[in-house]
């Protein structure tokens, strides 16, 4: 019961930064030489994972881990398709690759083929609007991961899913809309699922560490001094980031 | 395998009139004095049961059936939510009140009221557009059947959920729409079901049957006779009719 209690904030967030934390003290942040933290919202680094990488897998890596291992996507040969290659999206790639999965990428442009196919060892790539690709695929993915926070249609992923497939919603369009023919006309079981406060236990947070280290999954990330943080904002918006910056704290406060 | 393949008509639907069926035969309905049909598609009904009642259930019944006990909303306790007093959710509150649930009907006018408390015993009648009503059960819902064909929001029924609580859809409204906030803020797993083809397995109707059975629920219906359907179609378009019409063929045929 904890554990639900600390994922789903059901007394409401304690945000990072100049928040009013439970005991009336004001958050600081984690920018900083050192920092006290309740044991409970600890994980263990191995020692040979660089710490930098550590970082987004608790954010951008657990958010997709958790849907695939609660669906069972960490069988050999089940198909995943992945919507939206970014931070949360090539996460979902890298994780698929190594259960062994059939991973297709789709995506609004060409412009991440190259990357999908040939640096995250994608087996597939499909343009979304490309209609015939989509409808060589009806009826075929086990489970996708929609990473898309733009907004987007869902019938198109829906019609890809296999009977009792899964749909998991872990971007955050301004809303959700399909029609109910999605779910009904052959196409049953489709599940939504929520983005950062799903039910991820502590135990399947060590769980992803550990399983990362062990196989040598690392998120691509840029790795920036503090002093660079304005800009790195910038080029998020712009989208010119693969996949996640990362503020070398240590170096930074030297 | 087979059962599945039944069930979601993956090679497409073969509709009961007038329609080709697998075997080139022109399918010809089951309003006649005699009927071939396989022995999958058959249904023991309890001779203590009347045929009249045994008819709804094996369309409306088990599609409120089948996800309740899927989410196991058979454990005496739990709070289910009915949206839409018709058909379909006027079986949900008998199954409800049959497995000790505390059952709350929303609806859209209080025309329905007094049907849902004293003659179908639900707990409680929540007109949905009382704002201070709904506000008043937020996260206290453990399941929602929603029932509700007209077009509606889902939001505000979402934020009536527990922490993973479900919401199934059994309705078919023109578009399914709501906000990702609604599964991602504290209300999680929310789940959208199918309503007719759903997984109901042969094995889950029987046991619906049985379960009614002994238990003495049965669905509300005005029995006809066949000269009769264009009325009763009419009065289907105008909502007058409480709740299913059922045709007596074997009378109707004499």
């Amino acid at each position: 019961m904890k554990i639900i209690k600390f994922i789903h904030c059901a007394k409401g967030s304690v945000y990072t930064f100049n928040c009013v934390d439970y005991d009336g003290t004001i958050t600081k942040g984690g920018y900083s030489t050192s920092i006290v933290v309740n044991e409970r919202y600890c994980f263990l680094i191995p020692k040979s994972y660089p710490l930098a990488s550590a970082g987004p897998l608790l954010c951008a890596g657990i958010t997709v881990y958790s849907p695939m291992m609660r669906h069972n996507m960490n069988q050999p040969g089940k198909s995943l398709g992945v919507v939206g290659l970014g931070g949360l999206g090539h996460m979902a790639v890298k994780f698929g690759k190594a259960f062994g999965l059939r991973v297709t990428v789709f995506s609004t442009s060409m412009s991440k083929k190259e990357e999908a196919l040939s640096f995250l060892g994608a087996d597939q790539f499909v343009v979304s609007s490309n209609q015939e690709e989509m409808r060589a695929l009806a009826k075929t993915l086990d489970f996708i991961i929609d990473t898309a926070s733009g907004d987007h249609p869902f019938d198109p992923y829906m019609s890809l899913l296999k009977i009792s497939g899964v749909l998991a919603l872990v971007g955050f369009p301004s809303e959700v809309k399909f029609s109910p023919a999605s779910l009904n006309l052959g196409n049953v079981d489709q599940e939504l699922l929520p983005e950062v406060l799903q039910v991820v236990q502590k135990k399947l947070i060590q769980e992803m560490v550990d399983f990362c280290a062990a196989n040598g999954i690392h998120p691509d990330i840029e790795l920036i001094p503090i002093g660079y943080s304005n800009e790195a904002l910038e080029r998020v918006v712009s989208k010119d980031v693969k996949y996640r910056f990362v503020i070398d704290i240590e170096n930074s406060l030297k």
